[in-house]
Protein backbone atom coordinates (compact mmCIF):
# COMPACT_ATOMS: atom_id res chain seq x y z
CA UNK A 1 0.00 0.00 0.00
CA UNK A 2 1.45 3.81 -0.83
CA UNK A 3 0.95 6.14 1.47
CA UNK A 4 0.15 9.07 0.72
CA UNK A 5 2.58 12.10 1.85
CA UNK A 6 0.72 14.56 4.37
CA UNK A 7 0.87 17.71 3.08
CA UNK A 8 3.79 18.38 6.16
CA UNK A 9 6.00 16.11 4.75
CA UNK A 10 6.14 17.89 1.35
CA UNK A 11 6.75 20.73 3.20
CA UNK A 12 9.39 19.54 5.19
CA UNK A 13 11.19 17.83 1.73
CA UNK A 14 10.59 20.99 0.11
CA UNK A 15 12.12 22.87 2.22
CA UNK A 16 15.17 20.85 3.07
CA UNK A 17 15.84 21.44 -1.14
CA UNK A 18 15.56 24.60 -0.43
CA UNK A 19 18.32 25.05 2.22
CA UNK A 20 20.71 23.38 -0.20
CA UNK A 21 20.05 25.91 -2.82
CA UNK A 22 19.65 28.84 -1.27
CA UNK A 23 20.88 28.44 2.54
CA UNK A 24 18.87 28.32 5.25
CA UNK A 25 19.56 31.68 6.45
CA UNK A 26 18.79 33.14 3.16
CA UNK A 27 15.28 31.58 2.59
CA UNK A 28 12.62 32.79 3.82
CA UNK A 29 8.66 31.28 4.74
CA UNK A 30 7.85 33.25 1.63
CA UNK A 31 10.34 31.23 -0.25
CA UNK A 32 8.80 27.53 1.22
CA UNK A 33 5.50 28.86 0.00
CA UNK A 34 5.90 29.69 -3.10
CA UNK A 35 7.94 26.27 -3.89
CA UNK A 36 5.35 24.32 -2.51
CA UNK A 37 2.49 26.30 -4.46
CA UNK A 38 1.06 27.18 -1.44
CA UNK A 39 -0.24 30.22 0.48
CA UNK A 40 1.91 31.76 3.82
CA UNK A 41 -0.72 31.98 5.46
CA UNK A 42 -1.64 28.02 4.83
CA UNK A 43 1.98 26.88 5.34
CA UNK A 44 1.10 28.92 8.83
CA UNK A 45 -1.22 25.58 9.35
CA UNK A 46 0.87 22.83 9.53
CA UNK A 47 4.56 24.88 10.46
CA UNK A 48 5.01 27.38 12.87
CA UNK A 49 8.54 28.32 11.71
CA UNK A 50 11.52 27.94 9.60
CA UNK A 51 13.45 26.62 12.85
CA UNK A 52 10.47 24.28 13.16
CA UNK A 53 11.16 22.90 9.90
CA UNK A 54 15.25 23.01 10.44
CA UNK A 55 14.93 21.14 13.78
CA UNK A 56 11.99 18.80 13.07
CA UNK A 57 14.23 17.58 9.50
CA UNK A 58 17.80 17.32 11.48
CA UNK A 59 16.43 15.48 14.44
CA UNK A 60 14.60 13.15 11.91
CA UNK A 61 17.86 12.16 10.45
CA UNK A 62 19.83 11.96 13.82
CA UNK A 63 17.75 9.58 14.75
CA UNK A 64 17.65 7.52 11.76
CA UNK A 65 21.41 7.74 11.82
CA UNK A 66 21.60 6.37 16.19
CA UNK A 67 18.98 4.22 15.60
CA UNK A 68 20.58 2.04 12.81
CA UNK A 69 23.78 1.82 14.89
CA UNK A 70 21.87 0.63 18.40
CA UNK A 71 20.14 -1.86 16.20
CA UNK A 72 23.64 -3.44 14.63
CA UNK A 73 25.15 -3.02 17.95
CA UNK A 74 22.70 -4.96 19.81
CA UNK A 75 24.23 -8.25 17.41
CA UNK A 76 25.80 -10.80 18.38
CA UNK A 77 27.92 -10.17 15.33
CA UNK A 78 31.52 -9.77 15.46
CA UNK A 79 32.98 -6.09 15.78
CA UNK A 80 34.83 -6.20 12.68
CA UNK A 81 31.31 -7.32 11.10
CA UNK A 82 29.35 -4.68 12.99
CA UNK A 83 31.91 -1.97 11.76
CA UNK A 84 30.91 -2.89 8.16
CA UNK A 85 26.95 -2.94 8.86
CA UNK A 86 27.17 0.25 10.20
CA UNK A 87 29.01 2.36 7.42
CA UNK A 88 26.56 0.07 4.54
CA UNK A 89 23.45 1.47 6.82
CA UNK A 90 25.45 4.74 6.71
CA UNK A 91 25.65 4.66 3.38
CA UNK A 92 21.99 3.79 2.34
CA UNK A 93 20.46 6.21 5.49
CA UNK A 94 22.47 8.88 3.92
CA UNK A 95 21.11 8.14 0.08
CA UNK A 96 17.49 7.18 1.13
CA UNK A 97 17.19 11.40 2.31
CA UNK A 98 20.29 12.77 0.69
CA UNK A 99 18.91 16.33 0.97
CA UNK A 100 18.37 16.04 4.63
CA UNK A 101 21.55 14.05 5.27
CA UNK A 102 23.54 17.27 3.40
CA UNK A 103 22.43 19.56 6.24
CA UNK A 104 23.83 17.79 8.76
CA UNK A 105 27.32 19.16 8.04
CA UNK A 106 26.77 22.67 8.53
CA UNK A 107 23.19 23.82 9.04
CA UNK A 108 22.81 22.10 12.55
CA UNK A 109 24.34 25.25 13.44
CA UNK A 110 21.66 27.37 12.86
CA UNK A 111 19.87 25.14 15.59
CA UNK A 112 18.30 26.94 18.44
CA UNK A 113 18.08 25.24 21.95
CA UNK A 114 16.58 22.61 23.62
CA UNK A 115 16.97 21.41 19.66
CA UNK A 116 21.01 22.06 19.33
CA UNK A 117 21.76 19.90 22.37
CA UNK A 118 19.62 17.40 21.32
CA UNK A 119 21.02 17.02 17.91
CA UNK A 120 24.74 17.01 18.83
CA UNK A 121 24.14 14.73 22.00
CA UNK A 122 22.79 12.19 19.64
CA UNK A 123 25.79 12.65 17.24
CA UNK A 124 28.29 12.43 19.83
CA UNK A 125 26.26 8.97 20.97
CA UNK A 126 26.39 7.98 17.73
CA UNK A 127 30.06 8.61 17.59
CA UNK A 128 31.06 7.42 21.13
CA UNK A 129 29.25 3.73 20.03
CA UNK A 130 31.32 3.65 16.98
CA UNK A 131 34.31 4.37 18.49
CA UNK A 132 33.35 1.58 21.45
CA UNK A 133 32.61 -0.81 18.92
CA UNK A 134 35.96 0.16 16.78
CA UNK A 135 37.93 -0.64 19.93
CA UNK A 136 37.02 -3.43 21.05
CA UNK A 137 37.58 -4.94 17.62
CA UNK A 138 41.09 -3.66 18.28
CA UNK A 139 41.52 -5.33 21.50
CA UNK A 140 40.25 -8.08 19.60
CA UNK A 141 42.49 -8.27 17.00
CA UNK A 142 40.01 -7.76 14.31
CA UNK A 143 40.93 -4.31 13.67
CA UNK A 144 44.29 -2.94 12.98
CA UNK A 145 45.60 -1.17 16.15
CA UNK A 146 45.57 2.63 15.74
CA UNK A 147 44.52 6.04 16.66
CA UNK A 148 40.63 5.50 17.24
CA UNK A 149 39.65 8.61 16.71
CA UNK A 150 42.23 9.44 13.69
CA UNK A 151 40.20 6.27 12.34
CA UNK A 152 36.61 7.47 13.43
CA UNK A 153 37.35 11.20 11.54
CA UNK A 154 38.80 9.43 8.72
CA UNK A 155 35.68 7.19 7.98
CA UNK A 156 33.11 9.52 8.88
CA UNK A 157 34.86 12.40 6.84
CA UNK A 158 35.31 9.87 3.98
CA UNK A 159 31.31 9.37 3.61
CA UNK A 160 30.47 12.92 3.96
CA UNK A 161 30.85 13.69 -0.18
CA UNK A 162 28.03 11.96 -1.06
CA UNK A 163 25.80 13.88 1.03
CA UNK A 164 26.01 16.43 -1.53
CA UNK A 165 23.49 16.20 -4.09
CA UNK A 166 25.73 18.83 -6.14
CA UNK A 167 28.82 16.19 -5.77
CA UNK A 168 27.04 13.00 -5.64
CA UNK A 169 23.67 13.07 -7.83
CA UNK A 170 22.23 9.85 -6.62
CA UNK A 171 20.19 8.74 -10.13
CA UNK A 172 20.21 5.12 -10.01
CA UNK A 173 19.88 1.54 -8.32
CA UNK A 174 22.61 0.27 -10.42
CA UNK A 175 25.10 3.63 -9.34
CA UNK A 176 24.12 3.20 -5.57
CA UNK A 177 25.56 -0.48 -5.87
CA UNK A 178 28.30 0.55 -7.11
CA UNK A 179 29.00 3.48 -5.21
CA UNK A 180 28.34 0.94 -2.07
CA UNK A 181 30.80 -1.61 -2.79
CA UNK A 182 33.61 0.95 -3.87
CA UNK A 183 33.58 2.78 -0.71
CA UNK A 184 33.34 -0.58 1.21
CA UNK A 185 36.19 -2.20 -0.82
CA UNK A 186 38.21 1.16 -0.17
CA UNK A 187 37.41 1.56 3.32
CA UNK A 188 38.49 -1.91 4.71
CA UNK A 189 41.26 -3.27 1.79
CA UNK A 190 42.61 0.38 0.99
CA UNK A 191 43.37 1.96 -2.69
CA UNK A 192 46.11 0.59 -3.51
CA UNK A 193 46.90 -3.18 -4.99
CA UNK A 194 48.49 -5.03 -2.21
CA UNK A 195 50.70 -7.85 -3.67
CA UNK B 1 67.73 33.60 8.51
CA UNK B 2 64.23 33.98 10.30
CA UNK B 3 62.33 36.23 7.96
CA UNK B 4 60.41 39.25 9.87
CA UNK B 5 56.74 38.64 8.94
CA UNK B 6 55.35 41.76 6.87
CA UNK B 7 52.08 43.94 8.79
CA UNK B 8 50.27 42.35 5.54
CA UNK B 9 50.97 39.17 6.43
CA UNK B 10 50.26 39.09 9.76
CA UNK B 11 46.67 40.55 8.91
CA UNK B 12 46.34 37.99 6.19
CA UNK B 13 47.16 34.95 8.90
CA UNK B 14 44.87 36.89 11.34
CA UNK B 15 41.94 37.48 9.09
CA UNK B 16 41.79 33.72 8.57
CA UNK B 17 41.69 33.08 12.16
CA UNK B 18 38.56 35.02 12.05
CA UNK B 19 37.01 33.65 8.97
CA UNK B 20 36.70 30.59 10.83
CA UNK B 21 35.84 31.82 14.42
CA UNK B 22 32.44 34.06 12.55
CA UNK B 23 32.10 32.97 9.08
CA UNK B 24 33.24 35.35 6.34
CA UNK B 25 29.65 37.26 5.64
CA UNK B 26 29.68 38.39 9.97
CA UNK B 27 33.39 39.54 10.00
CA UNK B 28 34.02 43.29 9.55
CA UNK B 29 37.01 45.33 8.20
CA UNK B 30 36.72 46.85 11.90
CA UNK B 31 36.53 43.41 13.29
CA UNK B 32 39.56 42.65 11.40
CA UNK B 33 41.45 46.07 12.92
CA UNK B 34 40.38 45.36 16.15
CA UNK B 35 41.80 42.13 16.26
CA UNK B 36 45.29 42.73 14.68
CA UNK B 37 45.61 45.73 17.47
CA UNK B 38 45.44 48.30 14.70
CA UNK B 39 43.22 51.11 13.26
CA UNK B 40 40.73 50.68 10.66
CA UNK B 41 42.26 53.53 9.12
CA UNK B 42 45.79 52.21 8.72
CA UNK B 43 44.53 48.45 8.03
CA UNK B 44 43.07 50.18 4.72
CA UNK B 45 46.74 51.19 4.14
CA UNK B 46 47.65 47.57 3.65
CA UNK B 47 44.30 45.85 2.50
CA UNK B 48 41.82 47.53 0.55
CA UNK B 49 38.68 44.79 1.19
CA UNK B 50 37.65 42.41 2.93
CA UNK B 51 37.36 40.17 -0.80
CA UNK B 52 40.88 41.79 -1.26
CA UNK B 53 41.90 39.38 1.63
CA UNK B 54 39.88 36.74 1.20
CA UNK B 55 40.82 36.20 -2.66
CA UNK B 56 44.48 36.41 -1.14
CA UNK B 57 44.22 33.47 0.93
CA UNK B 58 42.31 31.33 -0.93
CA UNK B 59 44.13 31.93 -4.25
CA UNK B 60 47.70 30.96 -1.68
CA UNK B 61 46.67 28.24 -0.68
CA UNK B 62 45.30 26.63 -4.05
CA UNK B 63 48.62 27.67 -6.01
CA UNK B 64 50.52 25.86 -3.15
CA UNK B 65 48.04 22.38 -3.61
CA UNK B 66 48.86 22.79 -7.47
CA UNK B 67 52.40 23.19 -7.43
CA UNK B 68 52.62 20.62 -4.99
CA UNK B 69 50.60 17.89 -7.85
CA UNK B 70 52.95 19.22 -10.32
CA UNK B 71 56.25 18.57 -8.43
CA UNK B 72 55.23 15.14 -7.89
CA UNK B 73 53.67 14.43 -11.12
CA UNK B 74 57.09 15.52 -13.37
CA UNK B 75 58.93 12.80 -11.17
CA UNK B 76 59.62 9.48 -12.66
CA UNK B 77 58.08 7.51 -10.07
CA UNK B 78 55.43 4.56 -10.25
CA UNK B 79 51.82 5.98 -10.57
CA UNK B 80 51.29 4.34 -7.00
CA UNK B 81 54.17 6.27 -5.64
CA UNK B 82 53.01 9.37 -6.99
CA UNK B 83 49.30 9.28 -5.32
CA UNK B 84 50.84 8.34 -2.04
CA UNK B 85 53.46 11.18 -2.32
CA UNK B 86 50.24 13.56 -3.10
CA UNK B 87 48.32 12.50 -0.20
CA UNK B 88 51.08 13.13 2.01
CA UNK B 89 52.05 16.46 0.41
CA UNK B 90 48.30 17.18 0.84
CA UNK B 91 48.31 16.55 4.31
CA UNK B 92 51.67 18.35 4.90
CA UNK B 93 50.18 21.67 3.27
CA UNK B 94 47.04 21.53 4.98
CA UNK B 95 48.56 20.82 8.60
CA UNK B 96 51.09 23.76 7.87
CA UNK B 97 48.23 26.05 6.97
CA UNK B 98 45.11 24.91 8.78
CA UNK B 99 43.53 28.10 9.43
CA UNK B 100 43.57 28.84 5.46
CA UNK B 101 42.91 25.86 4.15
CA UNK B 102 39.69 25.04 6.86
CA UNK B 103 38.24 28.14 4.12
CA UNK B 104 38.56 25.94 0.88
CA UNK B 105 35.37 23.84 2.44
CA UNK B 106 32.77 26.65 2.55
CA UNK B 107 34.48 30.02 1.82
CA UNK B 108 35.38 29.86 -1.37
CA UNK B 109 31.57 30.40 -2.31
CA UNK B 110 31.97 34.20 -0.97
CA UNK B 111 34.81 35.09 -3.70
CA UNK B 112 33.44 36.97 -6.50
CA UNK B 113 34.81 37.32 -9.81
CA UNK B 114 37.57 36.99 -11.88
CA UNK B 115 38.68 35.35 -8.31
CA UNK B 116 36.21 32.91 -8.49
CA UNK B 117 36.51 31.56 -11.55
CA UNK B 118 41.00 31.33 -11.35
CA UNK B 119 40.51 29.55 -7.87
CA UNK B 120 37.59 27.10 -9.44
CA UNK B 121 40.24 26.66 -11.90
CA UNK B 122 42.85 26.04 -9.99
CA UNK B 123 41.08 23.24 -7.74
CA UNK B 124 39.85 21.14 -11.03
CA UNK B 125 43.06 21.24 -12.50
CA UNK B 126 44.26 19.60 -9.14
CA UNK B 127 41.45 16.94 -9.58
CA UNK B 128 42.30 15.85 -13.00
CA UNK B 129 45.84 15.60 -12.94
CA UNK B 130 45.03 13.04 -9.72
CA UNK B 131 42.65 12.04 -11.73
CA UNK B 132 44.44 11.02 -14.91
CA UNK B 133 47.63 9.75 -12.40
CA UNK B 134 44.85 7.57 -10.64
CA UNK B 135 43.63 6.25 -13.86
CA UNK B 136 47.33 5.73 -15.52
CA UNK B 137 47.91 3.65 -12.47
CA UNK B 138 44.86 1.27 -12.76
CA UNK B 139 45.54 0.94 -16.54
CA UNK B 140 49.50 -0.67 -15.24
CA UNK B 141 47.63 -2.38 -12.53
CA UNK B 142 49.26 -0.93 -9.77
CA UNK B 143 46.28 0.61 -8.44
CA UNK B 144 43.15 -1.41 -7.91
CA UNK B 145 40.54 -1.24 -10.62
CA UNK B 146 37.44 0.97 -9.68
CA UNK B 147 35.19 3.97 -10.76
CA UNK B 148 38.07 6.88 -10.70
CA UNK B 149 35.26 9.78 -9.65
CA UNK B 150 33.79 7.70 -6.86
CA UNK B 151 37.73 6.88 -5.36
CA UNK B 152 39.09 10.60 -5.64
CA UNK B 153 35.99 11.61 -3.87
CA UNK B 154 36.28 9.38 -0.97
CA UNK B 155 40.32 10.11 -1.18
CA UNK B 156 40.01 13.80 -1.09
CA UNK B 157 36.87 13.56 1.41
CA UNK B 158 39.00 11.36 3.98
CA UNK B 159 41.11 14.28 4.48
CA UNK B 160 38.73 17.36 5.16
CA UNK B 161 38.03 16.98 8.69
CA UNK B 162 42.06 17.76 9.54
CA UNK B 163 41.43 21.40 7.89
CA UNK B 164 39.41 22.15 10.75
CA UNK B 165 41.03 23.44 13.94
CA UNK B 166 38.08 22.80 16.22
CA UNK B 167 38.00 18.86 15.13
CA UNK B 168 42.08 18.52 14.77
CA UNK B 169 44.25 20.72 16.76
CA UNK B 170 47.64 20.55 15.10
CA UNK B 171 49.62 20.52 18.50
CA UNK B 172 52.59 19.10 18.26
CA UNK B 173 55.00 17.01 15.41
CA UNK B 174 55.02 13.73 17.35
CA UNK B 175 50.97 14.00 16.58
CA UNK B 176 51.53 15.09 12.88
CA UNK B 177 53.40 11.79 11.99
CA UNK B 178 50.77 10.03 13.96
CA UNK B 179 48.22 11.76 11.74
CA UNK B 180 50.02 11.01 8.81
CA UNK B 181 51.18 7.63 9.29
CA UNK B 182 47.47 6.70 10.61
CA UNK B 183 45.56 8.36 7.23
CA UNK B 184 48.52 6.45 4.74
CA UNK B 185 48.01 3.26 6.43
CA UNK B 186 44.00 3.87 6.37
CA UNK B 187 43.80 4.71 2.89
CA UNK B 188 45.83 2.37 1.05
CA UNK B 189 46.11 -0.76 3.41
CA UNK B 190 42.29 -0.21 4.83
CA UNK B 191 40.78 -0.44 7.96
CA UNK B 192 40.16 -4.16 8.99
CA UNK B 193 42.95 -6.79 9.34
CA UNK B 194 43.41 -8.80 6.01
CA UNK B 195 44.08 -12.19 7.04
Amino acid sequence: MITKKTRKQTILEESAILFNDKGYSATSMQDIASHCGVRASSLYNHIKSKQEILSTLLLEIANKFYDGIVIVNATSKSHKEKLQEIIKLHIQVAMENQNVTSLVINDWKHLEDPKLTEFVALRNNYQNMLESIIESGMEKGEIKKANVKIVINIILSSLRWIYNPKIYNNTNNEDLVELENTIMDTLFRGVIIVE
